[in-house]
C-alpha cells in the first residue's frame, strides 16, 4: 500500500523503557527514574483526590467546553477564557501551532539544543529547521538568524527554562527580543519548567498576562506535567490573543483531554501546599547535585528547572547511563541530542542519595 | 497574523454543553444525558478500580510501548502486538488513516450519513468527500461509486453498526465489498459499536484477525468508549498488519494516551460480568424504544447499536430535543446531519422511563 510520501522521512518515536519493564529486564527490586523530570513528590493530593472522587464518571465524555478548568487558568492569569488552550500534554500546543503557521515550504527557529518535540512535529510536515550554533539561547545569534532568513522563519521556539539544558533567558531579554520579530511570526514561549525558574529568580518570570497584552503574536505554553504531578495525565495549556487562540482551535480534535485529566488539573492548581513543597525541596537537592559536579569535577550549566544536565570530556554518556540502568537507576542520556551528557531529574533525598552511591561507583 | 490557508475551511467543532451546565442554565436538579451513547450503567467496576489502585501513578508518563495492553487486546484478537495501535479514542485513529493516505487531491468514500469525524478530519486536509444517495450503507451504491471514482477514492470508511442510523451490514456482505477494491485503498471499518451488533446477530460479528489475514489494505477501529464505560478516557485502538499500523505509528505522538487510560482499558477488557449485563440490558432496553415508536407511528431503523434513531414526518427534532432538554432530557438532534431525526442512546430503565414520560408530553 502507498502512504502519503512526507511520511517516508519520519522517523517513528521510540520511547524510553518505563519502571516495571527495566525491573524485569534485570531482575531488579528497586528502580529509580530520573529520566522523565517528573515531580519526584508524586502526584498533587488535590488531583490524586480529583481523580479518585470522579472515577465513577470516567463513563462520560468529557465537557468539551473545559469551561471549569479554562476559567480557573484564566482567573490565575487575569486573561480571558477565549485566551485559553487546553491540550493532551502542551506537547498538542506545540503541534497547533506548528500546524496553523507552517508547511514544507516554511521555517521554524530555535536554539541549539531544546525540547525535542519542535522538530519531531516540524518534520512530521516537513518544515525546515534553523537552530543557532550555541547550544543555549544566545539571544543575539537568535535574531541575527531570523533576520537572514525572516522570509522562511514563521515560528520561534523559546523554551523558558530550556530542556535539555535548563539555562532561562530573563524576561527583559525575551520581551525585547519579541519586539524585534515581525508580527508575522508566531513566538512560542514554552513555561513547562517557567514556575521552577520564576521561584529561583523573580527574573526569569515570564507573565502570560502582561505577553499577550503586548504581543499579538505570541503564545505562552504551561503544563501540568512537571509541578503539578500529573505528568501520566496529558494536560497542558496554551495561552494567546484570541485571534491564535482561534486558529489552534481548528486543528483540534473534539475530547482531547479525558475528564479526570481536567478535574485534576482543576484541584492541582490550587494545591499551593504541594507547589511549594515541590520547589522549595527541588532547589535543596539541586544544590547536592551542583556540589557533586563540582567535587568531581564534572561540568554543568546552572539549572532554572527541576532537572539538571551533565556533561562529560572523557567518560561517555552512552556507558555511563547503561551502567547505571544496571542498578536500577534511570537517566537521560543526551547522545541523541548529540550531547556527551545526561540529564538527571531532581528526586527526592532517597532518591538522589542512591543516584550518588551508584554514579559514585562508576564514574 | 496570517495562518495556513486551509484554515480558513475549518469550522470549529462545537461540542454540547455538558450534564452540570445544563442543570444550572435550566435550574434542574435531575439532568438525564441520552445523547453521547456512553455506557447507561457507568464505568466497568474492574476499570473504576483500576483508575483508583492507580491514581497515585498519575505523577508518571505513560508506559509509551503500551505493552501490557497491546499484548491484551493481541490475546483477545489473536494477533501480534505488532497490529495493533492505541489512540485517544478510536477517533484518533481515524484521523491517522486519513492522513496516512490523503490530501487535498485525493477523496474519500462514505455512505449518506455516518459518524461526523470521518468528514471533519477529512476537511482539515482538504479532502474530498464522497457519499452514497442512500443515507444507509447501500452495498451495490458504495461500490457503484468507488468504480466511477476509484483514482480518486483511497480511503473508504464502513461503519458496522453505523452511528448516527444503527443499521449494520453483514459480514459476507463486508469481506465481499473488500474483494472488490483495489488494495491499494485503505479500507477502515469503524467497530467502535460492533459488539452490539455481534450479540444480536452473529452474522454482523467482524472478527479481526480474520480481517486482516485476509487483507493487506484493511485497519478494524474499536473503542473503550461504549461498552466498557469509558468514553471520558479517551482510548480505542486499531487492527492492520504491521505495514498500515507502522504508517500511522509515524503520525502518532508519544503518550498519546494517559497512563490511567491504559490501566483502566486493561481492566475493562476482562470484566465480563459487566459487558454481559450491558449488552442483555441494552437490547431489553430496546425493545420499549422499537415499542414506543411503533405505539405513536415514529419510524426507526432497526438498531444494531446502544442508541435508536427516530426519524419525523410532521414534528421538528430542533423543536422536540429543545423542548426534552428543558425538562433535563439531553437526545441527539440530527438536524446537523441534515435530517429530522433525533438519535436517543438507550438509557437505564429509569432514564428510559423518564424520556417516554417527558416525549409522551411534547409529540
Amino acid at each position: 500500500m502507498e502512504f502519503n510520501p512526507f511520511l517516508k522521512n519520519i522517523k517513528t518515536y521510540e520511547s524510553g523503557k518505563d519502571i516495571e519493564l527495566i525491573a524485569k529486564e534485570f531482575g531488579l527490586k528497586e528502580v529509580i527514574k530520573l529520566a522523565s523530570n517528573e515531580n519526584p513528590y508524586g502526584v498533587s493530593p488535590k488531583a490524586k483526590e480529583a481523580i479518585i472522587n470522579n472515577a465513577h464518571l470516567a463513563y462520560l465524555y468529557p465537557d468539551d467546553t473545559m469551561s471549569e478548568l479554562k476559567q480557573a487558568l484564566a482567573d490565575k492569569f487575569k486573561v480571558q477564557k477565549e485566551n485559553i488552550i487546553i491540550g493532551s500534554g502542551s506537547d498538542q500546543i506545540i503541534e497547533y501551532a506548528i500546524h496553523a503557521k507552517l508547511d514544507h515550504s516554511k521555517a521554524y527557529l530555535q536554539c541549539g539544543v531544546s525540547f525535542a518535540m519542535y522538530e519531531i512535529y516540524a518534520k512530521q510536515l516537513g518544515v525546515k529547521v534553523y537552530k543557532t550554533q550555541s547550544l543555549i539561547h544566545d539571544i543575539d545569534e537568535l535574531y541575527e538568524l531570523y533576520k537572514k532568513y525572516k522570509n522562511d522563519i514563521k515560528v520561534i521556539f523559546l523554551c523558558l527554562p530550556n530542556n535539555p539544558l535548563g539555562e532561562c533567558l530573563d524576561k527583559t531579554q525575551v520581551f525585547e527580543f519579541i519586539e524585534k520579530i515581525d508580527e508575522d511570526c508566531l513566538i512560542v514561549i514554552d513555561g513547562a519548567y517557567n514556575e521552577f525558574a520564576s521561584f529561583k529568580d523573580k527574573n526569569k518570570h515570564i507573565n502570560p498576562q502582561e505577553l499577550i497584552n503586548k504581543f499579538i503574536n505570541v503564545v505562552y505554553l504551561g503544563t501540568f506535567s512537571k509541578l503539578y504531578g500529573l505528568g501520566g495525565m496529558r494536560i497542558g495549556y496554551g495561552v494567546a490573543c484570541k485571534e491564535i487562540i482561534d486558529a489552534f482551535y481548528k486543528l483540534r480534535a473534539p475530547f482531547n483531554v479525558t475528564n479526570l485529566s481536567l478535574k485534576a488539573a482543576y484541584a492541582a492548581l490550587n494545591d499551593e501546599e504541594f507547589i511549594f513543597k515541590t520547589l522549595k525541596n527541588n532547589f535543596l537537592q539541586m544544590k547536592f547535585f551542583e556540589d557533586f559536579a563540582k567535587k568531581n569535577k564534572i561540568s554543568y550549566i546552572e539549572s532554572y528547572t527541576n532537572f539538571i544536565t551533565y556533561f562529560f570530556d572523557e567518560k561517555n554518556s552512552t556507558d555511563l547511563s547503561e551502567k547505571l540502568l544496571k542498578k536500577g537507576i534511570i537517566i537521560r542520556n543526551l547522545q541523541s541530542y548529540g550531547l556527551n551528557a545526561v540529564r538527571i531529574s531532581i528526586g527526592t533525598e532517597y532518591e538522589n542519595s542512591r543516584f550518588f552511591e551508584e554514579f559514585s561507583k562508576i564514574f
